[in-house]
């Protein structure tokens, strides 16, 4: 995507005529949008590249320091380097958060102080191109990725503001929540919390987090291969988006006056870095897991009301209440098996299982509609990538084909529901 | 190890003085050998490669047939390519038997008949100078080998005459058994079994499958990740291994006449290769397995007693005699589930956790005399590298340590056991 400012657009906008645009989709600017076809004319001038010069070779960089206690688990935390425009926040922001990262965990390691965990610092070249870098490393490196890596974090475009926003997988939300409370807000006197909660409802339960588009590199880990991820950042709102005013000049005067969200977002993200690296037991919420998905139940309910069919959503609606309680049941089993120094080799047999739990929530034949998305919890939606869509293979059966096909992949889906609350299950045991 | 011909032996050895050589390292020649030191004084001329010329490229090849039904199960056949003479039998012979096998399974191919499993064809490179094609590739692949092959066959020097010899994982031992009634035996009018049985002794019990040493490829499978393997083979006794006699001249009129060994090797090899890559349930007989470590245990006890040690083997044997009996119930299970239709997706899942149960009995710190070999359960002898010692944790505990660490490597050699054991108990729940 490529922004125009609106001087520029009037000039095509203001041309074109033919029926009024849909509501949504009239802008600022003052005359009435309206969709053509014509009878505006537009000559695009389009410089492209041909042959082996279009082909430009694009770099991934590591940086990796090795767990001391269970090195064949990595907590991967990138962002992307390439940019569209000057990026000072698309993606120099998440760049040097990465960055500002490895720097304390290098710190940490100078003393004597190296993660229990494998971390792994990227940068990813390419994402504006269409998440290449960090997709072509997880496809060329599936099986390791699928054998060591315990959760991504994402960082793009993550300090354009002040307005805290973070987006994770369900079993992630609950971690990404808490630390909010340890990490002082941009400009503030209060926590991150504090100022999410203030500038949200004052109902706490109205402090959602949201789930993962697929608008960057975090999509080969979870939309791909089912690996627990997040994102967190501070924006506004604001038009710079892939913009020339993308620029350090912006950045300094108006986006991060002070780079005091750049710091907070470091913050937080070294936080959630180390309370994965760390924590003997990896710290995914399967109970958070299976409420929010089973929330989710009603808007399959309505997507099929709307449709005037009748599809039973019942069994799902079980099979995740049921997974939910297999994680209650886990995190008192947990907290208990902690408390009596459980040993290494334990715990690590343990997050083996849970490693497992919410890659058991993918198939290997992917969407009728996509192939390469394997998760069947959360999908870009087809017509938005950068929109998400929960219970995919079911939503896109009701979207595009038939009562029979909605109910045989709701059949499926519990059955990989069933599956994950089995490893939850096979978790727990595995803590005795 | 290069050898020399017994004319210029003699000049050495005849002028060695000193004390007689033990019995074992007398040879042929007409004295008594000694071992020196001197008087007789040996110059050797060593042309060596340094520097940057002294490094070569190597190069492994792989031909692939993507299976149809287990696509994620890949079997595994290789010979190594590079030779130190001529190499007719070591390895000329294997690589051909890869190749015969790979032109069969791709004559299947075309006649739309690919094989359920993926299969890999490989040939290595540098074998000889330290197995090293084949363990960079194991080395470099080790999560997607982990995830992915469920077995290896290595063919090394395996056409040198007519008397057959088979070498294999204890799981794999019944496999290859059961192919030797299904091949002609080379030149004679019987079955390989018939000929092996007549060289044999008369009694059925004692046409034994050797134990997988460390001289060749199957190394870094076995060895090093607890892969099953195997190699089949047919030899003789003669003078020309490693020597400028292993030529396609001795070949054809000695070693192989009319190359019915080579025949009969391919069929051996394809056989085995079509077995493990199609049946629903790979053939691996855990009872065979129990009950062949089981036997071992003895062999633990009389070094034990050599040195006037007493540690209990008990839990060891109780253990094993455990798995055994599981590996007894999964077979039953497994007839039965087959009788009764197994849908594939429920085999893949049993497959899952067969592949495990091997893989089990290593430990990634490996053994405390070389942490490269993982497996518990053989290794190469550390003073012999074509020889294999069972149980090596806790037999080299007995040669070099004390009875505390041997009875330390005892129970974690019985914790090993007892987790394989789960593995298969899991597969037989899989299968229900």
């Amino acid at each position: 995507m490529i922004p125009m400012g609106y001087g520029n657009a009037r000039r095509f906008l203001a041309k074109l005529a033919g029926p009024a645009a849909p509501e949504g989709w009239q802008g600022g600017l003052p005359f009435q949008y309206r969709v053509g076809p014509g009878p505006a004319r537009l000559r695009l001038k389009v410089r492209s590249e041909r042959g082996a010069g279009a082909l430009h070779p694009i770099w991934n960089t590591f940086g990796i320091i090795r767990g001391t206690t269970y090195p064949d688990e990595w907590v991967v935390v990138g962002a992307h380097r390439d940019a569209w425009s000057p990026g000072a926040g698309d993606n120099v922001s998440g760049t040097v958060t990465v960055l500002e990262t490895a720097r304390a965990f290098a710190a940490l390691a100078r003393a004597a102080l190296r993660p229990a965990r494998t971390v792994v610092f990227v940068t990813w070249d390419a994402e504006e191109w269409g998440l290449m870098g960090s997709t072509e490393w997880v496809e060329e490196l599936e099986d390791s990725v699928n054998a060591h890596v315990v959760a991504y974090i994402n960082e793009d475009d993550v300090a354009s503001g002040t307005r805290f926003a973070a987006a994770a997988s369900p079993s992630l939300k609950p971690l990404i929540r808490d630390l909010t409370h340890y990490v002082p807000e941009p400009g503030g006197h209060g926590t991150v919390y504090d100022a999410w909660l203030r500038e949200g409802l004052s109902d706490t339960s109205a402090l959602r987090l949201d789930n993962l588009g697929g608008g960057s590199d975090f999509a080969a880990f979870t939309h791909h291969l089912g690996i627990p991820s997040a994102s967190v950042s501070f924006g506004s709102l604001n038009g710079v988006y892939h913009s020339m005013y993308d620029s350090y000049a912006w950045m300094t005067r108006f986006g991060d006056r002070g780079y005091r969200a750049h710091r907070a977002v470091a913050q937080l993200v070294s936080l959630a870095v180390a309370r994965l690296a760390n924590a003997p037991i990896l710290p995914l919420d399967c109970a958070a897991l299976g409420g929010e998905l089973a929330g989710y139940v009603t808007d399959l309910d309505s997507n099929l009301a709307a449709r005037h069919w009748s599809v039973p959503t019942a069994a799902l609606l079980t099979a995740l209440t049921r997974l939910a309680a297999a994680g209650q049941a886990f995190a008192a089993a947990r907290d208990s098996a902690l408390a009596d120094d459980l040993p290494a080799v334990r715990a690590a047999q343990v997050n083996r299982w849970l490693m497992q739990v919410e890659r058991r929530l993918t198939r290997p034949q992917g969407l009728v509609s996509r192939p390469w998305n394997r998760s069947l919890e959360f999908a870009s939606d087809v017509d938005n990538g950068y929109s998400t869509m929960a219970f995919p293979s079911v939503n896109e059966a009701i979207r595009f084909a038939d009562p029979s096909t909605a109910e045989r992949e709701l059949a499926d889906l519990v059955n990989h529901v069933d599956q994950a609350r089995e490893a939850i299950e096979q978790a727990t045991a595995a803590l005795r």
